[in-house]
């Protein structure tokens, strides 16, 4: 006999797979959820299926929307000549809550990994350099994770975006803001001193 | 306009609810379902609504069941003259898993707590003490979380079922095993000394 009655052990399971939530996690959800009104387990579970079913990807950006263009590519008030190039499309919410930024995005949905077999068509560089061509476009922005990954990702781009005569421009890499020399990591404080600027 | 589009907001929404799960931590599984297949969105959100509608509570001990009657009150090899007191369904499968118990449960579903009105008849003592006098049961063990709540619950039940002359214990506190005197708190400390065993 399992632990747990088979409907229960199930959507255990399901939760298991999520990020960041492991078995004794799984378990207080499915608990919690079993002492829920059946109206709230139906809202829940209508919520997840009509995410999936409205969002789709910006035909210009790939950002998600439930339109064909997402509503930063219509806004007309935004700045047309800049691009921000962002990993994932949760990645632009990031950089919109800062208010720094009023250009558009282009979101590549993945990072180039030769090991993984991922190379420029599969990260949508080919989308990316038809839209600055054809957009006559000033700026972009990088704005990868500055990981192994990120940083290739960037090199790479930089190098097939600058014969454009676009300028390339990257997140400035230095302490965070509120941290603390002592905690900071060497390479990090590295960065924050050949990137020093005049005060 | 929202950080999010509506339908990713909603969820991500829903997924606060839960227990253990911030902004953050939402965010991040709604962004991860995104990228699911269809099917396994299908797949997860049926088992929510399964859960809901299958699961019941067993008509003998209250424990979560798909039939009338649990497992556990239906196995026949089971010492049906001890019933174990515990406060959630999910304590259940903790006593289980550690094999040293083969008798019956009665899951409370709660406990006392006057400040929220929760008296004797919300966490289903009038069925116990139904179950102790129509069984014969010889011994009632109390396995409550030694919280306040619990404590008091624990001594409540002892007075109203040592009148029907069963047997009434309680889990042992002590220090966990593999931890270490230098933290365990007082009150354990206190509690492991005044219920040492001999050796």
């Amino acid at each position: 006999m399992a632990l747990y009655i088979k409907s229960v052990e199930n959507l255990i399971n399901e939760f298991r797979k999520l990020p960041g939530i492991g078995p004794k996690s799984a378990k207080r959800i499915v608990f919690f959820l079993l002492k829920l009104p059946y109206s709230d387990i139906v809202k829940f579970s209508r919520s997840m299926i009509d995410m999936k079913e409205k969002v789709k990807f910006c035909s210009q950006c790939y950002n998600l929307t439930e339109e064909d263009i997402c509503h930063i590519c219509r806004d007309q008030s935004r700045d047309r000549k800049k691009i921000c190039i962002v990993e994932e499309a949760s990645d632009v919410t990031i950089i919109e809550k800062t208010g720094e930024y009023r250009g558009l995005y282009h979101i590549l949905g993945g990072l180039l990994s030769p090991i993984e077999n991922i190379g420029p068509d599969e990260i949508r560089v080919p989308r990316l350099l038809e839209r600055v061509k054809a957009n006559n476009i000033e700026e972009v922005i990088i704005a990868l994770n500055p990981s192994v990954e990120g940083e290739s990702t960037a090199v790479y781009l930089k190098r097939i975006l600058t014969p454009l005569g676009v300028k390339v421009t990257k997140l400035a890499s230095g302490l965070p803001v509120g941290g603390d020399l002592e905690y900071a990591d060497e390479i990090t404080v590295g960065r924050a001193i050949s990137n020093r600027r005049e005060f």
